[in-house]
């Protein structure tokens, strides 16, 4: 079963998954985070609470607030603020997959029905705007400015990557470069954030910075393994359907890869079925041959691996134990989670 | 000329318009304003770039900005901060104009395309939260959590006010409490917290709470008179066409006035044309024959020539000044740009 799944289900318990001591660890702090999550998502504004609720009901992998609990931990903080953080992170990561829902005119997020779709962009604009402001307030009530400082700037970072993906990303000519780019923007920039707002609850320095990279990497790594996932992965099980981002006319790493090493006639068949929203499931399978064919998937995987390898070798500063043995099992459960 | 296009003329002075004193007391705050503004909506990506021009040459008409300049003068604030703040107001003010737009299906802005139709939905949702993620970034690096605690309780409420007017506004039985809450949340929460971060900056206190009492009651009356020009107003004087709110099924004080005090042939008629995008131009003709004649428009206005003799009458614990000489003027200008 996989690592974040593990997690989810050791809030209610109510099967008896094999669970790691890392994982029972963060159960409390866990705990802890869904209710103030909860707590976060009240508004005095009915329409607000619905919102709230159904994302609340479709779950959530919760990486970003782990990585900040267990940075937090690592770091020696003793408190309660990484809860609140985890719950700003979790709030911020939650309010850009609204306003992306909407750009990408999506139809279903995490097997359901996306929320554009069940309240309208309108509402899904304004939900995503009220979390981004409710989390911001709850760290200047906590008064910790550092915090601010790199929340602010992973927001700007957030929004640049996704504006950078909506005008370049499906250009048949995009680079690996700003393909990397755009990625480090989007996903990449919040995981690293949230491992560096836990370290700056506790003993910041050297232990900050290697934090702070291991939390880019697993976050390049992650984004391109769900760019992978999006064409191999099964409908329900990746709680997505398969080949939106050809559909859409997203270029992710797999198809650059193809686009370099196929022949004329796939870059054909590539061109003719990025963007075409009625993409029949031929043309899909097509592409995916070609995809497999020219190792794009493959080559897409290795480097995500390579990322995990060299984000886990980053902590060799950190003394063993539960919390590095925890962090290192996220990096596992991002690679593993293609398989 | 009306009041704050002559503040816009101060800047350029390509003009002889007559100038207040009062005006030119602000003229190098407000040349310093722009130049910052400006500055805040660079960004290392080009599309956020041709935005940002794009709404620099709408202009705009700087209230919020004003408000706060004067606010921080008569608080005795002899620092440079309040530009950077004047900034940071304006940029909160055009992300929720970006939002609106998007979620308004809006044409016209300023009597410019509104950014929503020249880059589409997506990059208006992105430009707007950038702009916002940039407002917030400039006041986490001045250190200042008073004004920060301010603004971030301010955009939630208007984003709750945005997310009232969507699911309520249409409703014919539409209260003038509800309608108020919605012009609260949406329009005075900025105007006071304009007021109150201009004070923050200088002696708070009860002079802050006088200040941010003003800019509430003039957010109010300047909402109030919105409405009534989206009645009444001209097409490309007030840079929106007549009739908008009444076609897009918002239900504002003159019409709930009309509804209560008009024939059942009138409140037909209303409910017919509300929320028709295609309304004809007569049909609007005879709803606004049915304002006018039950008092819709001369209700409205009454109310907003009221709140700003009552914010003008707050003022009073001020000593005489120019800057509150402006501040007056300020609130006549509000009621009188109806005229």
């Amino acid at each position: 079963m996989a690592f974040a799944t593990l997690f989810t289900r050791s809030l209610t318990m109510k099967d008896n998954s094999p669970m790691d001591k890392a994982l029972l660890l963060l159960r409390d702090d866990l705990k802890a985070f869904e209710a103030c999550f909860e707590e976060n998502m009240r508004s005095e504004t009915d329409q607000f609470n619905r919102i709230g609720a159904y994302l609340l009901a479709a779950g959530g992998k919760r990486i970003r607030p782990l990585l900040l609990l267990l940075s937090a931990r690592i770091s020696g903080y003793l408190g309660s603020q990484h809860i609140v953080l985890a719950s700003v992170v979790e709030s911020i990561h939650m309010a850009t997959l609204l306003h992306d829902d909407v750009l990408d005119r999506a139809t279903v997020r995490r097997g359901f029905p996306a929320a554009n779709l069940v309240w309208g962009n309108q509402a899904a604009v304004l939900a995503g705007d009220y979390l981004l402001a409710r989390a911001f307030s709850l760290v200047i009530a906590s008064g910790n400015l550092p915090v601010l400082e790199v929340l602010g700037r992973t927001v700007s970072c957030l929004v640049e990557g996704e504006m950078r993906q909506l005008v370049g990303s499906s250009a048949l000519d995009l680079s690996q470069e700003d393909y990397l780019e755009i990625v480090d923007g989007k996903t990449a920039a919040l995981f690293a954030a949230s491992c560096r707002c836990g370290a700056l609850l506790g003993n910041d320095g050297p232990g900050g910075d290697a934090l702070e990279d291991f939390g880019f990497r697993l976050g390049r790594a992650f984004q391109l393994v769900d760019d992978v996932l999006d064409y191999v992965a099964e409908g329900t099980e990746f709680g997505k359907i398969r080949g939106h981002d050809l559909a859409e006319g997203k270029v992710t790493l797999p198809l650059i890869h193809a686009l370099r090493h196929g022949t004329d006639d796939d870059r054909r068949c590539i061109a003719a079925a990025l963007g075409r929203s009625e993409l029949s499931e031929s043309h899909f399978t097509e592409v995916l041959r070609i995809l497999e064919q020219t190792g794009g998937i493959a080559y897409c995987l290795e480097q995500a691996r390579t990322l995990c390898r060299q984000a886990g070798e980053g902590l060799r500063i950190f003394a063993d134990g539960p919390e590095k043995e925890a962090l290192l099992e996220l990096a596992g459960y991002v690679v593993s989670r293609s398989c």
